[in-house]
């Protein structure tokens, strides 16, 4: 069996959101198609993926060294000990052909996102969900049924109210979810924290509502929304500063009881153990975010989890990037903590099966081969043309 | 005025080279033209600049996000206080518009080829060379005329002897070069350790050769070979490990008393200053080797010397990545410690204007407006075809 195309599109996310740093009015993402020449129920089985949000489409790359090295490799030197399936580790040794050390956003994004797609297909050659692969080769066999999910939302919209963010949350809460995230750092402090408290009276507890600053802050705003949120006992605060200022966070740690999260912006094994080392982070409470798509796939994950116990995290501390079906996998396959969704945003890059339900804060693993992007009509019409 | 096209084309640079980590068979570069309206001697004028080499072209990144954000920028928006000239802090402003924190690389190749591209555009409607404008903004009007250079050299070749070696050495000699860098961790450590002694023979002193592992080696290998070498009093030990893994770094540091280098492969400001807190470097002897145009560019460059000014270090100790005219320049009007050079490798993109000479180890310094690529013809037959 061999892999017989690998194809990529940009598609434009034509979003109007706005974090405390930046637009999403330019944002593309790359949907890939890995085509095999495994036949199952008549047609060729292709796996599928996208690289997530926030960083743009990356095919250039892929068209000109992943793919192609891919392709020219001899097909057999892919394969698992089997012969009957792709070794998903095998392939991603083969992208890093020629590639120096460090620089890693460059590719990683590129890499992860073919490597999610390899996932799709070898678990649909298996015949069975991908968070049973994962959880049977990655988490001793330990299959979950449902996965913790909570909203990433609460983004600035132009003219927005109070009374608009607590309709938004509301609505949150009735559609199944019990925990909220909302954005800070785009208007000055009293008036985040306003939007803070009007969010808490919807819900209750700080308990169910984390904050996210989208790296916006230097030291002393950092430290400042710290001393200002402290009081409210929430779930986490999110990015406070420069994502690699480890330094920063081991001094907002030092300053701030609750806990932070962070780690969407870091895209290699060894960034995030710069983070362990030196950024004074708390096992028994701190959040780790990497978005595996966006940071060499799920391979290297798994390496990434593995150098994280060495430094004594547990997996329930992870709550991966990125509120979609690959995320879902990874977290109910590996058995982290939690995944994040995007309802009504990101256009069909957010989000789940159609069938999906929430409830009581958690969604059902689905149970289609592979990852099962064939269940989300919108996400999949972006697929389907790729292999056709 | 204002800048009326940006142009990209990648090249192949059809090299056969070779380093511990990675050959060179794959390698493009991104040739860039920034044509303005300016005329000067009766044509448009335009700056050049490329990606050195190491990195992959980047040109897609360049049309899809940041050549359109400059083009779309109202045009005065752009330009110094005089209004007749154009301020490269506020275009690498108007590119970075909607990029996520941290995952530097990912951009700053692109944005830094580009931001050079820019100063050569900007010296030339000055009238004056690159290395005049740098010395006035950023060294307080100190000219150099001449700049220290070294050849970083001694690649492996297939077949190749102790005695080819030695030859490749000699010729550097016999050109006027009077410092040598060779690589290693190519071969097991005896035999690495013969090629030293053999290039030895030929300098004389261990003060005049550096060597390079091009990160290849893990704790124990970086350990041994940094024993191993520690008798030859080198000039510096390039690159031991993962340029990211700063607590190794540490480690290598507190175990070798001769100088590290390192630097060519981190991109962001931020990821120095880790270097600096975390890698255990000594300001008295260590070598920083970032490499302007895939870091940002020269703006970023001018903050990340503000940086490492804050921990003590002096310009002396940096020797930027990339032995090209662009790091000649930089090296020459920022006061640095000294340029590379890389004779009879990397084609066209590799060397200095076709009138340089070397005399007893250093560069006079070109006088032409810009860059002057002009005066390159290989290279130029590039560049030229992009605003034809």
């Amino acid at each position: 069996m061999r892999i017989i195309d690998i194809r990529e599109t940009a598609v434009p996310l034509n979003s109007t959101l706005r974090n405390s740093s930046f637009d999403f009015s330019e944002m593309t993402t790359s949907v890939v198609a890995v085509i095999t020449d495994v036949v199952r129920d008549g047609a060729r089985v292709a796996g599928f993926a996208f690289n997530s949000t926030g960083r743009y489409a990356c095919g250039a790359q892929m068209r000109e060294r992943f793919i192609p090295r891919i392709l020219r490799a001899d097909p057999g030197s892919l394969l698992d000990e089997t012969g009957t399936n792709i070794e998903p580790e095998k392939v991603l040794a083969c992208m890093m052909q020629r590639e120096k050390s460090g620089g890693h956003s460059e590719r990683s994004i590129a890499i992860g996102t073919i490597e999610v797609a390899i996932w799709d297909a070898v678990a649909k050659i298996a015949g069975r969900p991908l968070h049973r692969l994962l959880a049977e080769r990655y988490n001793g066999g330990r299959v979950a049924d449902k996965v913790f999910c909570y909203v990433g939302g609460g983004w600035y919209f132009p003219g927005q109210t109070l009374k608009d963010l607590q309709d938004e949350m509301r609505r949150h809460l009735n559609a199944g979810y019990t925990m909220l995230k909302m954005k800070v750092g785009g208007l000055p402090l009293d008036q985040d924290v306003r939007r803070v408290e009007a969010v808490l009276d919807v819900l209750g507890s700080g308990s169910r509502l984390a904050v996210d600053a989208n790296a916006k802050f230097g030291r002393n705003a950092a430290v400042a929304y710290a001393k200002a949120l402290a009081p409210y006992g929430l779930r986490w605060f999110e990015e406070p500063c420069d994502p690699l200022n480890y330094a920063l966070f081991a001094e907002i740690a030092g300053a701030y009881e609750g806990a932070l999260a962070t780690g969407e912006n870091l895209y290699s094994t060894q960034d995030v153990e710069n983070l362990m080392r030196f950024g004074g982070l708390r096992a028994d409470r701190d959040i780790i975010q990497v978005d595996p798509p966006q940071a060499y796939g799920i391979v290297q994950f798994s390496r990434t989890l593995d150098m994280l116990a060495r430094h004594g995290w547990q997996r329930s501390a992870m709550f991966p990037h990125g509120g979609n079906q690959m995320s879902l996998h990874i977290t109910g396959g590996f058995g982290l903590g939690g995944a994040e969704s995007y309802p009504g945003v990101f256009g069909d890059f957010g989000g789940f099966a159609d069938d999906a339900r929430v409830e009581d804060g958690y969604l059902r693993l689905p149970e289609r081969p592979g990852i099962g992007f064939e269940g989300q009509a919108g996400l999949y019409g972006a697929m389907r043309p790729l292999i056709e």
